[in-house]
């Protein structure tokens, strides 16, 4: 951890206590979203009209919980929220939070959905957290290694792209020249799943699908997602083979082996 | 249970009994599934082109496991599975297996696929089991009621096709006018959910999502989500209302109220 080739100057011990602590906002998150996953009430509320809608309530709950913890105990940190926003940094450090990754999973009953907590260190996300509580599966990364409830996970190898599994979460979100890219790589695969959000990314970390590929997203729905893949030795870069930055364009890929095919394929 | 409603001449203590046993057939076959599934050699076998395919393994070893327990307690039964096909009853009961639905799901790591038993009686289904041993949820369904882990589950009023949530596993399978007909049906709803194959219809027997439709389902695809799907408030029907039969296109509703509405926009 803490590594050269991660170029990040942030000590292995405090990486440790990050991640750590990166944990404990995700019990807080937990707390609150479990009150409202398949919560009836908030069906019964849906249906009546009242504007009571379960998956705001467990968003804007979790996030205030996350950030109360952020403030007390790293006040110099900033913080980035799907919900409240952006509160500066005093330093290199800011958490970037999204307490609901896939909210139609959330509303439709589907453990689909996954609470994202990353922290990035000038920019550059060095901690991610997919964390699924229902499920009660809790990927971490860092750099230089990625867990499932604390065991280490790796990606698995992947051949040629005609063996992979690939997954977006709509491909009716691409835009442009993006949905033809897709759909060429779409047939050059094997098999695809949608509707999953974080939660490919997570399954694609453990070994299980080789390729996610997504546009559009904000910096609150990829961040957490990057440690976690590279921990677990893939690759996330932009559609372009870069650093994926805030262009909200993300290619992840179980086998970095693969990128260079994949990159051909998204050029045409 | 067992009522004048269901046409059912089992008595109350026989369903309770078959209940009891359906749910040790799942037993059974989760012993064997939970193996293969997420199975890291598996997937390395997958990728050596050895042949070995986990989910054919979890299938074949669980069928057998259900087969054998059939045949030692209800020899009289008859059995049809997916894998070993038909073994004829003496009697009027018949028990339907799909060891592992949703195949997709399975191999690309996700807790969406399910075990499918259902027990027939004189062709119709009146047992029915959704069993997703890896999230330890198990859906039971009989004349009369259903239950999630031995909890009573009730499906969800719907206002309107308007405030719905639906769901279908893949719409490129549907076929002739069965896809411009699901494609009103989606415009006419909230909300669309794909990829779930059994996993749909147990979620919306427990209240989250409103109407499930399918086609080229084989019996052993739908058998057991009939029972559990009615015992749980919601209706059941082939496309044009009737019962499904063996006709492969089942339409599944948590609010029986939407039937009418529902057959109006298929008919077109």
């Amino acid at each position: 951890m803490a590594s050269a080739d991660t170029q990040s100057p942030v000590s292995k011990a405090e990486i440790e206590a990050l991640c750590a602590f990166a944990c404990r906002l995700a019990d807080a998150a937990a707390e609150v979203t479990l009150k409202y996953f398949r919560s009836p009430i908030g069906v019964d509320n849906k249906e009546e009209g009242t504007g009571f809608d379960p998956v705001t309530k467990a968003d804007q709950g979790a996030e205030e919980a996350i950030r109360a913890l952020i403030e007390t105990e790293y006040p110099d940190h900033g913080i980035f929220g799907e919900e409240f926003g952006i509160k500066a940094a005093s330093g290199p450090f800011e958490w970037v939070l999204d307490p609901v990754d896939g909210t139609r999973a959330f509303i439709s009953g589907l453990p689909t959905w996954g609470t994202l907590i990353a922290l990035r260190y000038n920019g550059e996300p060095i901690i991610g957290v997919i964390d699924q509580p229902y499920l009660r599966e809790r990927y971490l990364g860092w750099p230089g290694g990625a867990t499932l409830n604390g065991e280490p996970i790796k990606t698995r190898s992947c051949a040629s792209l005609g063996t992979a599994t690939i997954s977006t979460t709509d491909p009716d979100l691409f835009k442009g020249h993006e949905r033809p890219a897709f759909n060429t790589l779409l047939n050059e695969s094997q098999l695809v799943r949608y509707g999953l959000d974080c939660y490919a990314y997570a399954v694609m970390a453990s070994g299980h699908m080789d390729l996610v590929i997504e546009s559009g997203l904000k910096p609150y729905d990829m961040m957490a997602l990057i440690p976690v893949v590279r921990g677990a030795g893939g690759s996330a870069t932009n559609w372009e083979g870069d650093a994926p930055g805030d262009c909200g364009r993300l290619l992840a890929l179980g086998d970095p082996a693969r990128l260079e095919d994949t990159l051909a394929i998204l050029k045409g």
